[in-house]
């Protein structure tokens, strides 16, 4: 692979989170999905505010995270989402930036305004998104910038942005890119409810070779190819892609490739405190280490480093430097 | 006392904090006074923002929190503040909406904008300030509602106020409504700075028993009386407050009543996070205490339990039910 500009370029749904901490009764009382990503519309994002208890807000969006985790760690980073002209906008644009992503932003002006996820935390840590999409329904081929795709190792995109329209179109656009320098495509199955939505064009990505590398958790993996078997899972997604990486909590995570499989331990947690971006910084930490050199082993255990820092807080974004992190525990 | 719809209503500046954490140097680099609350116009808060970290945003302001403190130990709470119509208007009436506060909401419609402070926190888990005041400058007599100030035990207000114009006459009014109906009014000294910029008007708050209550902390203490001197300070205050309260860190809290002096210990911290909050949740402690029969000692105690949970997580209101924090404790 050339020298590039960007170890991770990421592709995502730009949203900023709205967490609270919440009994699960709440979530059965509401129809709220737990574990999930529930999308809603204006009308019950406004009636689920009113019931929600006293929050804090903080940049979230799942590709958005990643690059912010590579930012983090000391990588060099960029990213493409949409938001709109409003106050949740500027908070977006200004935190991405802040973390040293290079966030190439084109926002709307005006409605609808800026995409946010209402995140309820449940006392065990698991955390139920509520999103609502707002401006990333007009991501499309438009905001992709061919220049920073072409200068980037890795491109990153999360299947949530099959449910906004045009996106799907911006991915291909960028992957053709991608591809035509060299570069490899990544991408994240998201959700298994997700997963369940768009099951036919995931595999279809991975099996006409849009997507080169794929993360996955293990019910992600599981609803993907409609098993209750992890084994066939991993057995499947073995033929579909160049490498998967399947993560499994406590359970550390897989490493797939066509020769090899490599199962690494996950890292002790002390406090489990919010779930929140568990998966976006596995990713950042292992595409920070496929973008530096590290065996594949390696890779997942500073993904599950990331990941297992990022439980400790609340919100999905590293508050502490992920660099001094990975330092302290030997990488 | 007769019996009270509210235990506590409060009356401050109303804000959303936006917190980020830096280093020393960065303090310095800005000229911000450590620890202390630096007002700022809205140029420097756009300048200040454009390089300040990626941050979080929550609902703040050091009334508001003591009065969310309150209602999250179980007692019954009231608000008034100022904030406009805008995004974080609604943000900080949500948040204390849903905390269980009956907040007196009379927005402004337009500008200026929700007060906010930008709020950074160094690696010694202390907080520095920058606010800007907004739509708190607009808090006047107009928004004193009589009858939730005669049907409160106590009306506690923050020193801060003497920044805004018109506040002090608010103050002014809901002091004589509140005395008038047989209920006690307190005040928190807030900052050293703020003493410093206000002292003869607050000692002569004292003094004239426009208040009857006043929580300070060591800083504050000795920046009233302009003495180096603890033992001079707590002398002093003793002369000229029914009940004094003064808060040390790590070295706990006095309370001084003109027969008595209560040293009570602090209680220990695991890990400091962040100092936000503090003096307001002490407040809020204590304050419940008060109106639910305890003695000075016990109001103490649970006052430091409260600040010593705050200080353990980001942002300067309580993440989880202070009422089942102070129960595991014993109260």
């Amino acid at each position: 692979m050339s020298s590039a500009k960007y170890d991770v370029l990421t592709i995502g749904n730009a949203i900023v989170d709205i967490i609270a901490r919440a009994e699960d009764d709440f979530l059965v009382k509401h129809n709220i999905n737990k574990a999930a990503m529930n999308l809603i519309d204006a009308e019950r994002a406004a009636k689920l505010y009113d019931v929600m208890g006293p929050a804090i807000e903080t940049s979230g969006g799942s590709a958005a995270n990643t690059a912010a985790g590579v930012a983090s760690l000391g990588g060099t980073a960029a990213y493409f989402g949409k938001v709109s002209n409003d106050h949740l906008g500027g908070v977006f644009a200004h935190d991405i930036k802040a973390i040293g992503v290079d966030f190439a932003n084109n926002p709307l002006d005006g409605e609808p305004a800026t995409a946010r996820s209402m995140i309820f935390v449940t006392p065990d840590g698991e955390r139920s998104m509520n999103t609502y999409l707002g401006a990333c329904v007009e991501l499309s081929p438009n905001d992709i910038d061919s220049d920073m795709v072409a200068d980037a190792s890795i491109t990153y995109f999360e299947g949530y942005l099959w449910d906004p329209p045009l996106a799907k179109d911006a991915i291909r656009l960028a992957a053709e890119i991608a591809h035509k320098n060299g570069r490899q495509v990544a991408m994240t199955l998201s959700d298994s409810f997700c997963v369940d939505r768009y099951r036919e064009e995931f595999l279809n990505l991975m099996r006409s070779r849009t997507v080169d590398i794929v993360f996955a958790n293990e019910a992600e993996l599981k609803s993907l190819y409609q098993t209750s078997s992890f084994e066939e899972g991993i057995k499947a997604i073995r033929e579909d892609c160049a490498l998967g990486i399947v993560t499994r909590g406590e359970a550390g995570s897989v490493v797939v490739t066509y020769e090899k499989t490599h199962v690494v331990e996950a890292i002790p947690v002390k406090e489990l405190v919010d779930t929140t971006g568990a998966g976006d910084l596995y990713a950042a930490g292992f595409l920070f280490g496929m973008t530096h050199g590290m065996s594949e082993q390696d890779c997942a255990r500073l993904g599950g480093l990331a990941a297992t820092e990022v439980i400790q807080q609340i919100g999905p974004r590293p508050q502490v430097r992920l660099v001094d992190v990975a330092a302290e525990a030997g990488f």
